[in-house]
């Protein structure tokens, strides 16, 4: 590992991020064509919980918030925080003081793949945190990591730069250079399921707006009664 | 496994799983005989969620949500949808456009050992799922499972027809052949608690009300003092 | 084990137990020197509960609350039940019923390594509790354990007496002796933290307020630009 | 839970069972459209554990191993014990005293959502074993469960007379109506791939083999240089 | 924590230690009346592994072996060393060359709650580990702990100089005061297995064994044919 | 995610892989700054198993092994395999037959982070494999993935060509770029060791060797006996 801490990577452009963050997670997702999500085991800090962002990427030491300090100086507004670790983790590397910090320099959020504490505090103050943890296990400030580099967090690469969606269903990275294309496809996305809505909540079956009979009968599926008796399904 | 839809399986009657759903999840499990109790892992989305109903059960394949949309058309008012899967999953297998069918349909909740998606909008609209995991992860339609057979759901068999009672203590599934000796018991205790509570409120001990002194002192338990005296106890 | 149930130990002197109930579960670790803390899976069944009382202990069997009756009449206004079991367990081993007899006892709440369950009584009636899992599992009253011997739960020894305090960040158990210590150095921490707060929300950086820069530099912290040209950072 | 042990129930004749042994847990699973098996934290407690007979099941309470004692002397020749428990459990409930009486009947091993011990002198008495967790903690003998009825073990409804198959790739079940045509189905896979085995080792590629070509350019699949420049494929 | 290092605290006499060898973990966790036992996730690193010694105890800081160095000259022939983190923690805090200075003081064995690595190695020489994992993610060596300090290792309090066993089965601790009784009556139940197992493998039932028979049928249990009708049973 | 299958990427050259060879996954690991490590829950499928190659890289979609039969034609002699999934999963993705395949073609090994079956039969073969799970659970052929792109396995990021080192230790990730300092630096270690070893197995300890009394007093350790009386230690 270079123990480096990277200045100004290039970001992806604001308005852009803008439009991602209308999307959710959920939409983000499926519009990148199912990928770039973090493992589940991402969960938000408390309920209602939603940032987009540009992330600044952390490599930390598990138990160490060295270099979380370091990444401070590097945020710009707009920004949301990534931190990935060397080696499994779940104390508390991030607390109250950081996220005043944080906010002060117009950061939207922490994605922490280890523990947060100071929960309660940070509800109050509205600074959304997804992390595999909560614990007040304190850490030390002892060994290098790098700011602003490639991370693996929660098993997906993040690069600086990149945008992080995060709402109650987890959390989506979508690189830079697909921006562009994932908004473009999301809000497609979203226009289309306005008019689905309308039609499911009307009564309209998925079976018939999405065509599956046709499909279902060719895989093999047959309707029986209770009795295995095989019935007409027309 | 046999990939069928069994169309209108027998149910438990309204009348007893109305009854049912009075006694909540740890009473109904308690005068089951402690038996019927699905795995603690399967937690609900948001505080406050409740729902008792009659079981459609799915049986789907890991990330492939076909078979749900097959048994949208299977339920009715006051049904519950209940998904089990072949292997371990936890992708977001279920969210808002299902509901909004399901919900058009009357059906009052869902139970699904994976992941489920959209959980904002599904608070918002009020249709409570219990899950194993909240994952935005997106899932395919690609092969057969089966509708209303027997199902392994979060460690309990489910048949289609039985009452699922769902509620911030777990789910609890209760065969259709002992409703009614479930509801008669479960109405007893819930009567006798009532007297319980007041007392032990006034200050009773539950050593003196369910006679234990007795039975701990003929099990050997002894009293003594930080000095490891015995002390008399009556 | 001895089948004891110890009477009256001595506990923390109220004062003193007042005093630590200010500082939080994060502070009192930390004024403890970073010791003290349960483990991470022990969670509050609802937001915003917060405890701070005098242990009574309970060795308990895994899905066996027998020791729980026992313990009951053990306990005084101020104090907080801890269970310890010999086993991992998940059942629900404590409920509204004995929520209603401690709290007619004065005790604060409870710390469970096992399950709870009646969650929702127990939110509305305000009796707060951190477990390992919710779970409507019955449990039986069949073999003996231990009241008010030493316990470990979720990885931390707690003696009768001792201080634990919990809140959304998890348990802190502070030995009896260690009391007036951490109080001190805990109060010390929380004057020293509110001027940091107002330095860091002014937009003081971490770096220079803890004045890292100098051990980072010499550690072996590079700035470069996103091409990997070194640059000048002061 | 109706605590009855069911006596004689119907077993797969014995015949089906030899030929089913020799399929292996793999090729079974394949054979039976890839349901019936276990969840694969169910582990063999050594290397080169293989057994095959007809299930006499067991529904115990976690801890405690009393209904095991009661289904020993339902086993025959042939037979192999599976037992699953009311809550998840890893107490040691089966040990090298249950093994040689099950030994003495001629049962060819034991399936157990659980713990077990001895497992040295379980490997040096040659008694296989598929557990959950190796673990010497003591169980009870104070509660009934249930058997011979149908069970959930590891999340598969076994039922009395079912054809077990564990080896160590795991435990597949077998239900008897369906154990005449796994046999057949398997038996034609074992055949079938004695020839793939032959050409793929000489050479042959999978993707040719199995006519993946089209499908796979029919699905989108682009071959590119490490450059990014399709190529041709041929 | 205090960071000390207890020099010379007093051991359980060698003689006790020896006769404790001879009984297995599964049996002494017996005698001692079922606890003791370290939690399940404790496992050998390689098959046949056993050791029984004195306890020398560290408290470590998860992810730093420095005071395992400190320990390492504490020890005296016939100990063993046992180490308990601060937090969760899987690096492998432990390798072949620590093992190489142990064995040169006569340590028999390690049991870690952590990882350990060079396992290969370890094998080879015949040391001895129990361990939570298998990792060789290395560890720093920053920050103090204790040696010969009561630690908590996989849910056990361990004082320095207690007996521990550890086997297949797993890692069982056995107080110094109580080991002379631990021994007696755990030679006492190696005897009386010798005749149950004889009984058991010439087919004797343990029903009729342990008299389990009446207490059976008091409890509720009926015996019934397939179709549920009851049948006699003596 | 881009559906392609990159062809002949530049691979680390065969002389440096076989130095790397010789390391071991804790001195690789080590050499490179204590990074590049897979997690811990990735474990070989038998004792002894050892492998060293450059990696083809596949991502598969959960419970699908297409992509994997196109990765074997993109394999040369001296690879290794590794395949990610885009979400957790255990399913049985590899087998016997593939292995068939990848022998013929000169594979050394394959690392998947998800299940693998047919377990027996690829240790009598001697095809090392190290994998997150053990599963018979078959798989389907139906969504594309890519091939020799970067992907994240077991929460490392490998790219095509990188070099893997993998034995019983884990499974450590030498970035193609850095492997010939890594080659050098680790022989240096294994230089070193040797000395070491001989030391320590002499008697010399490591607080002597290592030169940490003076770092251990100047952070604070004290030596005391076990009254606690502080004790001189030179």
């Amino acid at each position: 590992m270079k123990t480096v801490c990277v200045c100004n990577p290039p970001r992806t452009e604001p308005a852009l991020v803008e439009r991602l963050a209308t999307l959710g997670v959920a939409t983000a997702h499926e519009a990148y064509g199912r990928i770039g999500l973090m493992k589940p085991y991402m969960r938000p800090i408390y309920t209602g919980a939603e940032a987009t962002g540009t992330a600044v990427t952390v490599l930390a030491q598990p138990g160490d918030n060295w270099m979380i300090h370091v990444a401070v100086e590097q945020c710009q507004p707009g920004d949301i925080l990534v931190v990935g670790c060397t080696a499994d983790n779940t104390d508390g590397m991030f607390g109250e003081l950081l996220a005043t910090s944080l906010k002060a320099r117009g950061v939207v959020g922490l994605v922490i793949d280890a523990g947060v504490r100071d929960v309660k505090g940070l509800r109050e103050m509205g600074f959304p945190v997804w992390s595999k943890a909560i614990s007040a296990k304190g850490t030390v400030k002892a060994t290098l990591g790098a700011v602003n580099v490639p991370i693996v967090c929660a098993g997906r690469v993040v690069e600086p730069g990149d945008v992080v969606i995060a709402d109650e269903d987890g959390v989506v990275v979508i690189a830079k250079a697909d921006a562009a294309e994932v908004a473009v496809k999301g809000e497609k996305r979203i226009a289309d399921e306005a008019g689905k809505r309308a039609k499911l909540a009307a009564g309209t079956l998925g079976l018939d707006m999405y065509n599956m009979r046709e499909p279902l009968a060719k895989a093999g599926l047959v309707y029986v009664d209770p009795d295995g008796r095989r019935i007409g399904h027309e």
